[in-house]
């Protein structure tokens, strides 16, 4: 599947990773705090995986919404698994704030405001934190010494 | 929360219901196949339910999602839990097609291409197929019963 962007690359800066799954920060513009939850397996649909496997995918789901809300206190967090592009099992996992160029719309609709550096540059600040968190709950970030 | 939309009434046509969720169809434009999850309860986000009941929550979405496959062999199923207008927790479960006029877009996106009514008509003879399974798997349709 070398034509698929997740067999062929990790999706993003890879914050943890499991035999499983892998949990990247994607680099979207205007959202800060954009994270994938990313199958390792090619994989199209959400049913395409056993149910323990789906309990898996969700609890990492659920991890990264977590620590987006102690973190961040989002408006909303947004969750979703599309693919049609890539259809490798994903979850989009994003804090969304009432100030985001986006808000209420989802950030696939037409913006509705200019971007906010000043505020984007806010929760920039706290993405450490948030992936320490995932890392150690998770497991520990491997990007640099797995092959890609 | 008599302003919560999803409080206030179904938010859609029941397909069937539990004591804790409700599955409906959401009757939107271009996508004949579009359903939603709903938890019963006023909750916005995923982790705000304990995990038994986000487990609940997700073998409801897999349901609807393997409904859809098996009756319609869409070209790609979409999950997305937003509530940015509605934070009520709720799944969207849309049935995608190479077709359809926001492929291969998310359907908040902009449209690609104009819609295609007798494909819509082909997809709308099967709902009663899909609906008539979840019923039977996830609880019976008592819209009519139950107070809105």
């Amino acid at each position: 599947m070398t034509d698929c962007l997740f067999c062929a690359g990790d999706g993003g800066r890879v914050v943890a990773r499991t035999q499983k799954l892998r949990i990247v920060h994607a680099d979207e513009a205007g959202f800060p705090a954009f994270y994938r939850v990313i199958w390792n397996a090619h994989q199209p649909e959400f049913t395409d995986l056993p149910a323990a496997d789906r309990a898996l995918a969700m609890d990492a789901v659920a991890q990264v919404e977590r620590a987006l809300r102690q973190q961040l206190a989002p408006t909303k967090v947004n969750l979703a698994s599309l693919g049609n592009m890539t259809p490798h099992l994903h979850w989009h996992v994003i804090a969304r704030f009432a100030w985001d160029s986006h808000w209420p719309g989802p950030v696939w609709a037409a913006a509705q405001r200019p971007r906010d550096p000043v505020r984007e540059a806010g929760v920039q600040q706290r993405l450490e934190a948030i992936e320490a968190e995932l890392a150690r709950e998770i497991g520990a970030a491997r990007a640099a010494v797995m092959p890609k």
